[in-house]
């Protein structure tokens, strides 16, 4: 593997849900309070109940992007999403290597999940920082999501934990199948620079299509963007979406309320999002 | 589904070891210890320290058989294998009405992944006894190990429970090829009826010519059998065998330390065992 990682650093599971599961678990779970964004991966505070884990949500700036510095006081491990879900905004190596010199006795989860649709791994410090602990998933980059196959990269001790909690749950969470489908799909390097680059070249097209509709687009560093227009309500866009049969994703959350994430589908179905956002607009109520 | 069984009462898992760790964790968490026997599934002990699950474990009888009267007193659940493990013994569906009627207050799991080598499942009391849950693999009977697939079947509210535990761990524990493949599996009951009678047939087979080595040989409802010879000792034997690349199963515990359990192969497999035990036995020294 790259940056000289081996066997022995890798952790793999049914999905990354597994695997954030069993890190919850294994190693986020001590007598102080862990961190994540308050605007985040929905998941984290579900794990948190599930294992008793008590957790402080670190509001994200005004532009929605991690400020390192408020992560300052001492936790019990630190987690987020980089490119963060599902605003898409990335932070960049060089703040997580400070976030991890600053923290070197928490375990700091890097969960890169869209990491492949345009940022720049954390993998490259794992041999550095015993504790960084990088999550990746097969279900997007990949686009191996009905396979179930995500997998940790960290420090030996750091993955050794996870082997105990995942030996005391379920010794075999990866069918044959998915494993042999895995290894065919990490083993196609050529497969995966077409899609990951077919995802980004869509998004960017979207994007300036979507800005010159008068939506304010956050920078994208994932496989979705995430978008507000200043006039049109985002849950009545959604809804509206919805009556053609596009999905898009409305969180009724504080900050975000205004906001959709849309998925970057083929260029045809970013074309048709486009064609009915332009029919919705045109014909709906302004908001207040 | 037989016996009037809906799918809301059917809950799937990543293989019947996730779906009996979520059991645990959604089921048998209570003030209350739990009631397991002293021999049985080691799995069992495992997943009540992962979830801090006080647990009694209930003797066998003499003959390694459950006595439904050593489980009289209140408890915070019981589970046990039916046929047990790693004994092969059954218990009757009589017994575990009994039991069932006797602690309608406590959820009773009965884990029946060998049940289709030889028992009579208790999914027929499943709708009579809102406090039974029945786990089932398709890993044993239905040769799908590779696969990784299992489910509980119960009232609603049992299963509503270990839902929720479930969406809070992995919403999506099973991949698409395994749903496929297990989907097919129960559609070809031909298939399951030729390879489990196989397994059955090989079972007597094997079972009557240690019975004329002079081996004692437990009745066994499982696709293994329990056996000891009375002037060998059984880790001399299961080392005597792995030399010859024969593993069998020697459990270094308490009651059961001179016993083997012995998984049932092919006709031609079970033949090169018996032969390897003769030699083995005419060689080795008696035990004292």
């Amino acid at each position: 593997m790259e940056f000289g990682i081996s066997p022995q650093q890798i952790f793999v599971g049914n999905g990354s849900d597994e695997v954030l599961a069993h890190v919850f678990m294994a190693l986020l779970k001590h007598e102080l309070p862990i961190f994540f964004p308050d605007i985040t991966y929905s998941f984290y505070p579900v794990y948190c109940g599930l294992y008793e884990i008590a957790h402080v949500t670190v509001p994200l700036d005004e532009n929605f992007e991690i400020r390192r510095e408020d992560y300052a006081t001492a936790n019990g491990g630190i987690i987020f999403p980089n490119p963060n879900a599902p605003t898409g905004r990335l932070l960049p190596l060089t703040a997580i290597e400070r976030l991890l010199l600053a923290h070197h006795r928490s375990v700091v989860v890097v969960d890169e999940a869209y990491i492949d649709f345009g940022g720049e791994s954390a993998l490259a410090l794992v041999n550095h920082h015993p504790n960084l602990l990088v999550v990746h998933t097969l279900s997007k980059s990949r686009s191996l999501a009905g396979l179930r196959v995500g997998y940790a990269v960290g420090h030996r001790d750091l993955i050794e934990a996870l082997e105990r909690v995942k030996n005391s749950f379920n010794s075999y969470p990866l069918d044959r199948l998915a494993i042999a489908g895995a290894v065919a799909a990490i083993g196609d390097q050529e497969y995966f620079e077409i899609t990951r680059q077919a995802v980004i070249s869509s998004r960017e097209t979207l994007r300036s299509t979507l800005l010159r509709q008068g939506f304010e687009v956050l920078p994208s560093a994932a496989n979705f963007i995430f978008v507000r227009h200043p006039q049109h309500d985002a849950g009545q866009l959604a809804a509206a979406l919805r009556q053609r049969s596009i999905l898009v994703r409305h969180f009724k959350l504080p900050r975000i309320d205004q906001y959709l994430r849309i998925t970057i589908g083929t260029d045809a179905q970013c074309a048709l999002l486009v064609e009915a956002l332009a029919e919705i607009a045109g014909r709906s109520i302004l908001i207040a």
